[in-house]
């Protein structure tokens, strides 16, 4: 049995401030960081041999993967950082807080772009301060202009078939630090969970989710690392 | 022209303790890691777009490059961790102090091992409790129990010609985090040193080397970023 542990970022300070962050490089707040080594301190409990991890190009996923390898004992793991595993583009959404949002486009709106599985908010201005098209991290890459949770699962799923899974495949634990939303389509994959719900499943912060892989990458159990903080789990295939 | 940085970890616990360290995988003190963090404040001031950067196994290399990352706002930037780079290993002085050693060798042969280009120190007990050997970052390499630099460099340059070179000849502008010794390797490779005047190279803590080398990576011109804590420079070949 393979251990694939599956760590969500901590606050940052986007999300204190209720803005939608998607691809803006937010970092993590005091609690935040606070959430990562909680994080490490329970993967620490867990029988496994961590040798493997995966994260995005985004500040806030690294640097809760460092503190809780960090805590690990384990900073000598190897580490792949790759943009698709960045959270979902919230495209012209991005920047702004709950307010501004409802002003802008009505609750109900913003509730189908948030709850929706295929349903894109509109592009970001390409001269937006927040359009992240011009950061140097991204640079040869075709940067979205918008993303869906369906666009978000359309690019973590290649980086999965043809960079993670071959690791697990081969035996070794590994531990994917992201986003709500990459986390969420890596989920929807291993779990087959249909599109309608999807969105229902919400891993927390500082509370990794562990599951235990058969030989097929198939999943054989499955648990919140803090029972008394969990979330519904997904249901195994 | 391609930009190489070569950064020395800051102090760690044994340095403070002045034990032989080596292989023994002691953390950054507080001094160790504001080290670290200036070494990525004078980092950011270099006109250069850092885009890989490598390092050894042992923590407080890892963390003084993750502290440099983070100060120049570049924690995205893809490392690789690799043993090749690790610190001389001390052998049987590994743990000992200055006294200790003193004590035990007398303060001559200590000199030799210390400043000798091919004399290793004797070999560390299989069974001492500061023997690597056992470590799990460690499992599947053939650890040695003794290093001279001379050896230190047999294993440094091997990873240089496979994994760093073509990096660098590809013209990625480059940052090494390491320890005194496989940075010392370096160096001598990259400045034709001769074997007995190499110890006398010294990268300072908190102080990158940086090097600019032609498209057959040899330096072209060499400083360090704080010309005011200087130690003497390798001549260009």
């Amino acid at each position: 049995m393979t251990k694939l542990a599956l760590v969500r970022h901590g606050q940052s300070a986007w999300n204190l401030e209720n803005r939608f962050t998607g691809w803006w490089d937010a970092d993590l707040t005091e609690k935040g960081e606070a959430e990562a080594r909680h994080s490490g301190t329970l993967l620490k409990g867990v029988d496994a041999d961590f040798r493997a991890a995966f994260t995005s190009v985004q500040t806030r996923a690294i640097r809760t993967l460092w503190m809780a390898l960090t805590e690990m004992g384990r900073v000598w793991v190897p580490v792949e950082k790759n943009w698709q595993l960045n959270e979902r583009h919230y495209g012209g959404l991005t920047g702004l807080d709950k307010a501004e949002t409802a002003a802008k486009h009505g609750d109900e709106q913003v509730h189908i772009w948030r709850r929706s599985y295929d349903v894109p908010p509109p592009p970001i201005d390409e001269d937006s301060q927040y359009n992240p098209a011009k950061d140097p991290r991204y640079k040869g890459i075709d940067v979205p202009a918008t993303e869906s949770l369906k666009s978000t699962l359309e690019r973590v799923l290649p980086y999965w078939t043809s960079e993670i899974a071959p690791v697990l495949s081969a035996g070794t634990d590994t531990v994917i630090a992201a986003h709500g939303n990459s986390l969420r389509a890596l989920v929807k994959h291993l779990f087959n969970v249909p599109d309608e719900s999807i969105t229902g499943i919400e891993i927390p912060t500082g509370n990794p989710l562990l599951i235990d892989l058969d030989a097929n990458l198939k999943p054989v159990s499955v648990r919140y690392l803090d029972p008394e903080r969990a979330t519904p789990l997904p249901e195994l295939p």
